[in-house]
């Protein structure tokens, strides 16, 4: 139970953890452009400051990229260790002329923060800042062993973690793990999240002449790079959308019975979801719901792909090269390794002689299935359910959030708590970004709720 | 016959006509960008400047878009009227970063000149101006009535050349045309086209969601543009490399036995092309030669596409929109009009509900074949003979000059001469664009030969 007192300083200072959200928001801390390295600095030291203001030791760890902040709230003996992990940097926020206002200008209208960074990660990780502080603020002890893992590396898929986990084994160890990097099922459906999708991320190059040919003069003799990477990524999905390399479905753990039943009993407003994103049709995979495509089977998307002339008008080229970055959202119980191998093999097959076909692997994550029978899931429930007003429903999330599985290998922890702050419209990798600033502080009280029901 | 006055004043001059192509070509005339627009007004009085520096009368006329010069010789009663057509803007310079040198910035070196235009078609029309320019500087007198129609926007197409013509018909009535914009068969070969392709060039928009979605939240669920667009753009080639587009071949004139032997004959260096280009292997349609699918069959190339995240790294999202630019290249008899319908009709039907697919024209352009036997093509057989030391061989070109066929439509006009001063491998539409100094000499000294031969 929350004491009276913190929830009343939470209430109380429902504005000032706004004002430091958005000076968290204002550090354009973009993991994957180098040209943002000192943001991503700045970044990590605004996250230490923050922890060392509520009187956690803590400190900064240069890794081969990007930092890693490392700090805990003073020892209580006896009382049980949490550990959250939250990532301090962010997405591109192109394309720039989407948003409404620049991406590192929070700016606050009918009830949202919009800023990059608002709900993926900064807003929901600085919940448990700010739940430390109101706690400590109050007048009152921390009832738990707090413990935080923040990186700047996730949005490029934590190269770096695996090594430090390894080498900070000790200090990390912990009861449990709490994670708030994906969103409630819907705005006001909170939701404690079992399964997670992992991710292959490729890049594709394909190199034709050594320059742009006239195409008048050429066409007709030369392979067109271009077409030889429509070809490639048209082959790679059936005309049912389901995914075409061979054998990509074959370790798939089919869903349980149980769990189709428990997916088809959530709310889903599918008319309100294709008008908030402007599409006049859902697709996918043949027999299987929108929840169960979205969260728990596997998908292939292009995320871009370039080459030739893009200008006004008309060009008559064949392109020297062309590009594609493709990814794919896999689930239990494939294996990234695995599909890399099937995705090279399948490019390579698929690669004509005239042209010379490059594949770069730019990062992966196993899937995630955590279990909901633990005693840190009760307090979890609890938590939001104080926080929120309303019990948490159990799902499955589209994303990816590669730490998970490096804390189970690592630190042999299964007691993982995904709690989603954000909602699935937040705009997280798109132009204008939000956070509700109504669920920032309901999110605020769960988290302090937590703190006291893990710690009971 | 040329006199060998004429012939010196060539030769002593031929530094000072390197000269002025070289200030000709700094003028950075690219057609598609507006922000050119201030260039081509100078490279057109450039052009008017030097016609007036012969005594030419000459006058710059306003389009819709960019000026025509249309000048004439002092009148020779009597004579024969050469039409000759050129124009003075060129393709934009991209990929920048892949030009030795400044594409504006014109620099000599092993015995060519490297700039934007060189030989694409400042180069090549400039020998006309130079040829008209050596005999009077010798002290001769014009031998034929010259008639010179300068347009620059040859390389969007000719938008606003059509009505120009209409409406300067009188002015341009003549008994021959000259048009030098297409090149040698190879270097050393020099030769006269009697065929051209025509083109159809489209811009495909692909609209899916509002704005890019984050993968893992909506992978699954939502139609992905870059893959619908992919897809299109594969189901427009067939297997074998033929245009897959319904109908496509119906109008396809056959080649003649005769021209299949010609073609056969021309010594074609296919290596030395691979070299130059960079490709391990050719490719195209199946049962034709490279001379014949180069030049006398259509293609389909994609110029151009984009689409989502093209930077460093991963991002992952499925892109909000995704676009190409696709072209055809036609040969007789088939119809731009025709084929533009049926390119519609088969988009249309390739297109998901789940997006939006917009088609934009971009331009078009017939096929062309003229006569090899007129005593103007047995002029221009002594003039190439004369200035190069060789006599031309015959061919088809896959490249379009539209005015070709607003000529014949418009002035009635048969008596075509499609003389190329260049060569296949001086990168016309590439990054280091080139005309060689020996070709633009001796195509200097076969052009004042023309004039002889057709105004005897």
């Amino acid at each position: 139970m929350l004491p009276a007192s913190v929830s009343s300083y939470i209430d109380k200072n429902r504005q000032a953890f706004v004002d430091d959200l958005a000076a968290f928001l204002k550090i354009s801390s973009v993991s994957t452009l180098s040209e943002h390295d000192e943001d991503i600095r700045s970044a990590a030291q605004w996250v230490l400051d923050q922890l060392e203001n509520c009187g956690f030791e803590g400190k900064i760890y240069q890794t081969q990229r990007h930092p890693v902040v490392l700090a805990s709230s003073e020892h209580i003996p006896g009382a049980p260790v949490l550990l959250v992990y939250g990532h301090y940097d962010v997405q591109p926020p192109d394309p720039l002329d989407e948003w409404e206002t620049p991406p590192f200008s929070p700016s606050t209208r009918d009830g949202y923060i919009y800023a990059r960074g608002a709900t993926d990660d900064k807003g929901q990780f600085l919940t448990y800042v700010k739940a430390a502080q109101a706690i400590l603020g109050a007048g009152e002890k921390l009832p738990v062993n707090l413990k935080f893992l923040v990186e700047g590396e996730e949005e490029i898929g934590s190269p770096n973690l695996e090594k430090f986990l390894r080498e900070h084994r000790g200090e990390l160890i912990a009861d449990a793990v709490a994670i708030s990097d994906g969103a409630q099922f819907a705005p006001g459906i909170p939701a404690i999240t079992y399964g997670l999708r992992g991710l292959c991320y490729f890049q594709l190059d394909v190199q034709g002449p050594r320059f742009d040919l006239h195409s008048g003069g050429f066409g007709g003799i030369v392979e067109n790079p271009a077409q030889v990477l429509a070809n490639i990524l048209a082959a790679l999905k059936a005309p049912d959308e389901t995914v075409n390399l061979p054998g990509f479905y074959d370790d798939v753990l089919p869903l349980q019975k149980s769990e189709r039943e428990e997916m088809a009993s959530l709310p889903v407003d599918e008319s309100r979801i294709r008008d908030y994103l402007g599409v006049p049709e859902f697709t996918g995979e043949p027999g299987y719901s929108v929840v169960e495509r979205k969260g728990a089977r596997p998908t292939l998307d292009i995320n871009g792909l370039w080459g030739g002339f893009s200008g006004q008008g008309a060009k008559t080229i064949i392109p020297a090269r062309a590009g594609a970055k493709v990814s794919m959202r896999l689930v239990p119980n494939q294996d990234p390794g695995i599909i890399t191998r099937i995705f090279h093999d399948f490019i390579e097959k698929n690669s004509p002689a005239g042209v010379k076909v490059k594949i770069t692997d730019l990062h992966g994550a196993d899937p995630v299935l955590v279990s909901r029978q633990t005693t840190a899931m009760r307090a979890a429930e609890k938590a939001i359910a104080a926080g929120f007003g309303k019990k948490p429903v159990f799902i499955r999330e589209g994303g990816s959030i590669p730490v998970v599985n490096l804390i189970k290998k690592h630190l042999g922890q299964e007691n993982i708590l995904l709690l989603g702050w954000g909602c699935p419209d937040d705009g997280a990798h798109s132009p204008n970004e939000r956070f509700s600033l109504d669920d920032f502080h309901r999110a605020i009280h769960s988290v302090a709720t937590l703190y006291y029901e893990i710690g009971v």
